[in-house]
């Protein structure tokens, strides 16, 4: 099978399993594992962060970020598309007590003035503003890049509010490979940000959250709240330290197939892409087949080809590491007599 | 001073205070206040519902429906200006832990397909669709009137997946009165209904919520955290009894008003209105006067007329009770000096 | 019948009922009801604190300042019968997120070792001490009066470290009654304080927080968030101003009666007292009647006398406005009646 | 270092490690790693449920059970000092808004009579009782084991009143060895159970809690709230599945050194214990030496042997897989030394 669902389900490499093999630990709880330890400096310094915390994925890394910045009551913007809307179960709510307000985006990018237009003002009505998200790439976007340009406006009109900003950068190396800049130049415009280490990077399991002094200190505290407190976690944080040191200046080759697939896939008759891709991410529009996705991306995987549904008429193809430029053409083909049929 | 702001400004009619100097009163915990229990039995009949629960206020209402419906970790699907999710200080997330996903009406009215696409799939990733609440008349719509063929059709699509509906009626009597049906008629596609006392009808405090004997059962122990639980109620019951029973035939008087005032506003240079007033709302926009909303309802206030900002170039006249005809005419006056200054 | 459940169930007086009928009132919302405003100064100025709010229960009171005092994950401590944790339905924890720890103390005082033994030290395991909270008189200790020198014990206990001091004094002019002493020497150990205007106070509906205006502030809030934001809110707060400042000097005779009651309990074969009343509570075992406190309950009641249980074999009376001497008497010949049979 | 903290220090085995190494592993947010699947079917056999789920840490298993079994406004009963109240940061408050009502205990065990005494009936003014958490064997009593009769009488008192039974049994395997009964004896009388992997059995990371398959259903969802979906979890599922299979059989020793550990504790002039070790938990009381358990914990970590504060006065010590019978020898010498200085 060729699995282009997510770049989740990337396993991990020999050199992984044999650091994990290898891995010097101790009990995190005390704080006390070397590895975990190293990951953390080095995740911190790679972002340009004060401190980094170690979490098992990315929405409880979204999450304690969420639970550490805000309090019940209060209101947060986002995508209307974001993750964190979207794909987290409601946990911002469910948790920390905090309303949504939604902004619809282009291509995952809000307007400046209209992040502006929502932060309320202050009237016993009204629930103060109380954090501002970010996602990059956009996942529901089609993983498209954010520009810094936009990131720094909507930074800057955050801070004239005292709004902090918060990044969910689950795939902030597509980001920075794609744009060609260092994820410290996106970075640099949030208050803390939140990067997977098991996307695109490859480790088996976790994120990084980095921010402050301050914030990493509550949110440490938040993390054993939601049971994200583990022990030997060195065994987790070995193949996350390779991810995040080696892995990331492959994610061209992602891009390279994902070009490869869209081209593919424009040029079979009755499919069209949704958007054309910046990263990894492609977006397939099956609506001129008159199937629907579900339909389609049951027939594909009978074609040995694993894809995902992403609304009635879209598909979504994500290419990764475990997937070589062979396999983007034979998935190619089997799209091809998917759509023939 | 003629207070335009807001129906709520109204003062009690000499009759209900002659109501509440004479109330039979006891102790409404224990449910034995004959008066809270005689307002409770005539709005459960009135709004053709098994049961009613006298409740505070309209943000106690609602807050009581979402908490008694809804689970942490479910969303909540609402008009993107509705009151519950733009003047209720984000209370859905802080006291229910439930998500607000919201949807552009037009008018106030959520296209059904928008609904139907915005109830959630099963899917671990996503919250559980809990519920789906209208507005009717519609606040920041300018008081319009939600169709009863828009409501019945919400409610269907609601049902066909297995969600409830609760309508915030706060104005439900002002939509009757204009679409010239009984609130019956409206209350029939929701499973639970908030009304205001206090607004149009006059009465000093209190809403009322009404639903089936199970829900309103759940509902009272909610009322009870919240603190709404009171004593001897039946002092502001009995006001409430006169709002609901002899109050609301009067509302096509505010509608007049309204009418009277929106004619007038459009006549002066520089104003215009923001749109028609269906009920006794009216919203004009003062942007061709180059000032703010802010600065208008100052002036405004200086003249002896109050109103409220609803945008940063729009402002809000409530008409009510309290204010005449004649009070129309000099506000009108008094509206045509500010713009010409 | 002869009512004493409780002294909530009072009714109004007719001055009470005058005053209601007479209000001066305006929007609370907007903060112009000029009744309110004067019963929060009032109140403030009874209780030796900056700023006062009207909310309309005593339960609404000991949730806002939970909610204004506490954030999620962090411990109230609290005497373990007291109103807040036995009474509240659990709102603590469902509204604020917020554990209790109790202590048991004696005559509903908790040993100030006890409290410095329960505050958390820094420690990623503990939740961190977010407030403690007293009861004074304390209901369920038979409306025992927690000594001024209690009070400011465990008051500087928790100052020394750093932990705010909320007062449930939903009886505190009972309490003041009985001690002799004004109820200032008791806030004075407080940050905030909680008293209901409608239990021996007489006042139908209604109870006051107090503290810094900071806090007011922020309770305000809160309170708009549970509904609790009214508008023509002077019809109720003029007879609270009247239970606040006439109706508290008159709580000696409720004591006085409590006095007679109890001795005449005592009097009765097969009856004893579960403890000598210090206040207007009289709690009676009849555990030697062989009768559970339900069955007790209710054979009184079809002898024209109303009391509560209070635990298996415990029955609560509660002495107040509405109870003649002479209605004692009567109530102590019912009670032997049924203690006989 | 001879490391005495807690058995949650025990390093993975290279068996461990090897497994981690050759893990066949999948997505498991998808259900598809093989090897987390054939950890949970086994766990879930082991403890007689139908089904389990692997979860990060013992804390979230707990936090999973409560949200998944309670609802916020109801009442949790359990022991007074048990892992869930004491030592997880007040989260059942924060996360699922549920009032946690404690019950002191005799050897961590409580009478079934004070449970169901505490068991709330229904009334207004009450949280419903939603769940009963025990603990076996409980940590702050020392390790003890709570009898199986113990639990079925709690369990057949929680039955009849409809509350649902959850065990923390995250040393369940410890308290088994030590009755010489099977776990699924003491899971009987639960319905959901949670047990932890990395603590005497070693594994380097996780938990799993175990019930019928409706509650795994809805648990599986609230993990993914907290962030504890992972992807390739069969990496440290390898080693879990090892813990679980292999790894009981050697709790005796464990046993064994805490015995000798006792003993050598009790034969130090100024030593004695807390109370007779159960399992594998040490408790000595250091009040006749004069100092702090803190200056104890501190000056006998100079001496190459760490422990932990359980008190004022108390210090723990805890036996486990990476602690030979040697080192505990040595580890008693190095009490003496400290003792006697």
């Amino acid at each position: 099978m060729i699995d282009l669902r997510s770049d989740t389900v990337t396993k991990p490499t020999d050199e992984m399993r044999r650091a994990m093999y290898a891995a010097e630990v101790g009990d995190d709880v005390y704080q006390e594992d070397p590895t975990v330890n190293e990951l953390e400096e080095t995740a911190a310094e790679i972002l340009g962060k004060e401190k980094a915390l170690f979490v098992t994925s990315g929405t409880q890394g979204n999450q304690i970020a969420v639970l550490t910045h805000c309090r019940p009551g209060q209101e947060l913007l986002l995508e209307e598309e974001s993750h964190i809307f979207y794909y987290e179960s409601g946990a911002v709510a469910a948790l920390a007590g905090v309303q949504t307000r939604t902004i619809a985006g282009k291509k995952g990018a809000m307007d400046p003035n209209d992040v502006l237009n929502a932060i309320r003002t202050e009237d016993i009505h009204y629930p103060e503003t109380g954090l501002i998200c970010l996602e990059n790439t956009h996942n529901r976007a089609g993983g498209a890049v954010i520009p810094v340009e936009n990131m720094e406006a909507v930074y800057n009109t955050a801070k004239a509010n005292n709004v902090p900003v918060h990044l969910d950068g689950a795939r902030l190396f597509n980001a920075a490979a794609a744009a060609g800049v260092d994820v410290k130049e996106f970075a640099k415009y949030t208050d803390t940000v939140q990067i997977c280490l098991s996307k695109g990077l490859g480790a088996p399991i976790g994120s990084i959250i980095a921010g402050s002094s301050d914030f990493i200190k509550t949110a440490r505290k938040w993390r054993k709240r939601l049971g994200g407190g583990m022990r030997q976690a060195g065994i987790i944080a070995a193949p996350g330290l390779i991810a995040l040191t080696k892995m990331k200046d492959r994610l061209g080759e992602d891009q390279w197939n994902a070009r490869i697939l869209a081209e593919g896939i424009e040029s079979i008759p009755g499919m069209k892409l949704a958007r054309q891709p910046e990263t990894n991410i492609v977006v397939a529009d099956v609506t001129d087949l008159n199937i629907t996705s579900e339909e389609f991306v049951k027939k594909l995987r009978s074609e040995g080809v694993i894809s995902g549904t992403f609304g009635p008429t879209l598909v979504r193809f994500v290419t990764h590491y475990d997937v070589s430029e062979d396999q983007i053409q034979k998935a190619i083909e089997a799209i091809a007599k998917v759509a023939k049929d």
